[in-house]
């Protein structure tokens, strides 16, 4: 499946089997409701699989890298050179998306879909490189339409060999020096919104550096305004090779009924841009956490999302989406383990 | 150790451990403070086990169960008989707590504190009863100086039990049909608050349940008012068995240097009556989620707390903290496996 024909081919989800999610959690032995969100991840989990009683997770986690023109331009305190080094830690297991996709039983895949330095066939890497990092977007498209077709497609691919391995709950995650960039200002585009109530401080710029950054994006915006037509030429002229990857494992889980659980702020850039390819996306996608990058606040007030977590993370890699697989399968118990009133031998009050 | 002794034993958590955790927290593979919330608990943790590297914890959840005179006054819609039907759910291994004890990897442990109903030797419960259900807050004390000190010993033995076990995470959890009532009025008078800015509806009053809930909680404190004097005498006037057994293993777990994770309204009213007996014991809590119950907000912002979940649970029985314990066991992950910059070869930028 190429990334047109998943979003030609997601369907909505089943408000039959939400009904049926809804009358097993009204019977479990607890007052109606009164598990909250757990209650709804667990409806959503059996609406989205469709299966009146859904297992517990096989879980994988995919970290797109890759690296940005713009990451040049100043926008970053960290050197480009850092993204193949985090790779490296990545793949020896030492780094925190390792640490807590360990404590949640998921399996972490890393993609270079774009990284500047080829850091060779290290570990388990999984090598697509569609381009040694993209172009400043600050002075044109960051990526051909070419480019963007393929990193769609990475991701799709990425979705599909874990739908033939069964895995059921996907989360997304990346590393790009300097990609709160690219992120913001795809935000900007297809929410839209202003340059200056999304752009936040990334990895830890100061003021002089935050005002920075926010012409670096106006610019960029104002320079391929013309190109910014649709969700699939914005996400070309300002994303990058990782977020376009995002938007395709988004895409390619909706079309094989998979929720995809949406890491953080550049993340979630890559989910909005698959939203707005197809609006049905959005059901099959579990946001994780409100992250400390102030953009991300203003994206899910737009949007009416609320995500799971708010713990102020702004690391990225998959992380908050890691803790939140935790949260997933916590629900799923919760349905699958919990008695019934009648199987406790309790009438429920008026 | 009695509880007496327990108050007096509680030491001011270390600024020195705090800060040896923080300068590892800083060098390991991330963007300074990035994990948030989750530093904030590895470094507690630290200072808490005054241990350079704390072990993942073993973990255990004490739920007492109680009942409670003021239930017959039509505060809660269920009969008080479902306590103790819940309690052989509990004892089945088949309820909310159980469920989400096992996905944490906690030990359940269920203590009959003060039913109304004798259950009899089921399972593994621990018996402890003080009394068959207190006597109605709304007419006089809820229960005698002696049961009080009794209920707060029976919370302390369990802390101590734990921690002769080598448990190193505590967690709360209560059963008791009306226990909101007394929980909020406890709220009313440690605080202070007034009773509509703290009353909800429990496990589902419509509103004029809600009115005379608020009805009966004003008379209570009314009632009881010239007897409040303390921290001690008020959780004996209005307070409950299974509070007052929250109350002690707070103050038990703060003695033995073991962090205590508080569950939600009801846990959280016998968390603040032994923060009130010794402001020092707050350091030892981890409060685990803003619950539905809507005093909880209140209590929160006057006591400058910020709890880790909200998910609009509202079940009790320990679920919220068992749900937390993962979430801090994944900072103690963090803390301990994540590479550090020296060794991944990467220098933090400017």
């Amino acid at each position: 499946m190429g990334w047109t024909s998943c979003v030609a081919h997601i369907e909505p989800i089943s408000d039959e089997w939400m009904n049926v999610a809804r009358e097993r959690l009204d019977n479990l032995t607890k007052p109606i409701r009164s598990l909250g969100v757990l209650e709804d991840l667990a409806a959503r989990m059996v609406a989205i699989r469709e299966e009146a009683m859904p297992a517990v997770s096989k879980k994988a986690v995919f970290v797109f890298a890759g690296d940005h023109g713009v990451a040049t331009d100043g926008v970053s305190p960290y050197p480009q050179e850092v993204t193949g080094l985090m790779v490296k830690t990545f793949l020896a297991g030492r780094a925190g998306i390792n640490v807590l996709a360990r404590a949640a039983g998921a399996n972490v895949n890393i993609i270079d879909i774009g990284m500047k330095s080829d850091i060779g066939d290290e570990g388990a890497l999984i090598r697509r490189n569609i381009g040694r990092g993209t172009r400043n977007l600050a002075e044109g498209p960051a990526m051909t339409r070419e480019e963007t077709e393929a990193a769609l497609n990475v991701g799709v691919e990425m979705a599909e060999r874990a739908y033939e391995e069964g895995v059921t709950l996907l989360a997304t995650g990346e590393m790009g020096i300097g990609n709160t960039t690219p992120s913001t200002a795809l935000y900007c585009a297809l929410l839209p919104a202003d340059v200056k109530a999304m752009t936040g401080r990334g990895t830890g710029l100061d003021d002089r550096g935050l005002r920075h950054k926010m012409d670096v994006i106006q610019k960029g915006l104002d320079r391929n305004a013309a190109l910014c037509i649709d969700p699939f030429s914005t996400l070309s002229a300002l994303g990058g090779y990782e977020i376009a990857g995002i938007c395709g494992l988004c895409l390619g889980g909706a079309a094989r009924r998979i929720p995809v659980v949406v890491d953080g702020f550049i993340s979630g850039a890559g989910a909005l841009a698959a939203m707005r390819m197809n609006s049905l996306v959005k059901d099959y996608l579990i946001f994780s956490h409100r992250s400390a990058e102030q953009g991300h606040e203003r994206f899910f007030k737009t949007e009416g999302i609320r995500p799971l977590l708010d713990l102020d993370l702004r690391l990225g890699e998959g992380t908050g989406a890691a803790l939140a697989m935790q949260l997933i399968d916590d629900a799923v118990r919760i349905y699958r383990e919990m008695a019934t009133f009648e199987e406790a031998g309790i009438t429920p009050g008026s």
